[in-house]
Order: structure tokens, then sequence, then C-alpha cells
């Protein structure tokens, strides 16, 4: 039953986001001792400019 | 003055989207004892590419 | 695979979480086209000291 | 290491939101006892038709 | 109509909230051009042993 | 700047959390492409009598 939210900045492929869901869940599954089924994995890519780090955003920082 | 934050899959309709938010708010106004105008309803639709549900993504299960 | 989250004041009876987890349930598997065993609610009570409001916290407004 | 989330409505330019985050991540700093490069300010802009207060969406409440 | 959640870790006192919250309040409000009473706070404090930074609790790395 | 944030039942040791966070940090950092420096992981624990799953709260359901 654990859910999981990340927050971070675009531009993964699903590739990427495939193996992202697969590692955090076993790992999340281990940690809470519930089978991979019960873990929910929520991706939310943020563009830079909605980033705030060190008071400016991302998008002006870089 | 509860907020309720709602994570679910893309695809809903503006119909759909006011009868769920004219539900919730009554079921948790009244959960909280408080008027139907101090319930804050968010919605956000995730597309299934960036929702993983037993270590795999939502748009490969499926 | 809807995820509700419900931030709100303290001070409810497990019976009252009870009726909003079943209601809210109902509302948003209806809305999302879903079976209601695929629905989470997490519910997070928290005190009015940790509470704004109108720019001030809850536990003084009141 | 304060993360602060804002949730609103969109709207806003790139020059209101460097402020917002300038400012807010000053405020939080100085609550915290921490440097401004300590906190993440993560804003989601969410459309009048997926948010709902009083039991209505915005979008059809405006 | 904002609504802003800071996760932090634990330890403010009743009245660093209070200014927090005031401040931040204000910030959000004239970037969102509401008025301050349409902004909501909510601060969550975290215990450092459940707070992961560089890959290790910040009670550990302490 | 990768954020994660679990919910999850109450229940674990420190020393679980700390192989989470570190699981979950190196998952994260690779998907993204940044550092674990950069990702921060907050984990909160919820009472079963706070949670709810198929309509019913997970304390009821046990």
């Amino acid at each position: 039953m654990p859910v999981v939210q990340i927050d971070c900045w675009r531009g993964s492929s699903v590739h990427e986001r495939a193996r992202t869901v697969k590692e955090v869940t076993e790992a999340v599954a281990r940690g809470a001792g519930c089978p991979a089924e019960a873990v929910t994995v929520i991706i939310r890519e943020v563009d830079q400019s909605y980033w705030g780090r060190g008071g400016e955003l991302a998008s002006t920082a870089i």
C-alpha cells in the first residue's frame, strides 16, 4: 500500500521512468515488507521555471 | 478548511470532475463538521506513463 | 488506482473517518470509472498551530 | 532542507514566479533557521476546471 | 485559493510558525494576485530519522 | 533536486528506513541523472486508522 510521489525536472524517457519505477518499488516494498503489487509510484515532472532552489528559479540558475 | 488532493489517470470530462468535486466535498465537509465552502479539492491527472504500479508503468501493464 | 490525500484539522473519531473513507472512495471510484478496491485514501490530521489561513495560524484565529 | 509545494491556479509569469520563490524562500529559511540554499520550492499550476471549492469547479463558479 | 505545503524538520516554536505563515502568505498572495484570506498554509514537521538527504537519514548525517 | 515523498503504514525501524532511503535515492538519482546529494526523501508513516483502501479503514480491514 505504500504511495510514492516523485517530483523532479522534466526530461525523462519512458524507458528511464520504467526503470526508476521498478527499482523504487523494489526498495519500498522491501522496506515496508509488502509485495511489489501494493506499491504505487507517481512521477510528476516539473518545468524548471516552476522549480525554486536557493531562492531563484532553476531555469534562471542554470 | 480541509484540502483534498486527488491523483488519478487522465481522461475525465469536466462533467465527471464536477460531480466528483461535489460528492467528495459533501463527504469531507460532513466528516470534518465544516461547511462545504471550506473544502478545497485539487485534481491532478497523471499520464499512465508516469504512474507505476507493481513495479511497472501503468502504460506498459495495460 | 486513484490516490486521495486529505489534510484537515485534528479531532475526528475512527467512526467518522471510516464514513469519510467510504463516501470519498465511492465518489472517486465513480468519477474514475474504477472499482472501490483501487482507491487509496490517506487522512493527515494537522494541529491548528501548524495550519495557516489568511496569514495567521488557525490556533490563533479561533 | 525545507520543501515547499505551492498549488495554485494557472496564469503566472516567469517574473512573478521568480519573485514568489525568492520571498517564500527567505521566509521559510528564516523560520527554519537554515540557509536559502537549502530550500526547495515547487509550484504546480492547476487549471480551474481541476480545482474544486465549495463543492463546485472553480471554472464554473467564476 | 493557493495551497502551500511546507515539509521541514521538527523544532519550531508557535511564534516562529506564526511568522512563517504570515510572510509566506503575503508572498504567495502577491504572486497569485489574491487576498491573503484565500491562502492556506500547512506545515508538516518531520523527524530527522524520517528524512533522507544524499542517500542517508538526516539523523545519521548530523 | 528530486523530492520523493513516501506515505506508508507505521512500524519501520530506523535501520529499515536508512536502507529504504539509500536504495530509493540511488534509483532516483540514476533515473534523473543527478548526484545522490541532490535527492530528498521524506517518509510519512500513517496509522492504519487514517488509511483507507477499498472504501474502508485499513485498521478495520485487517
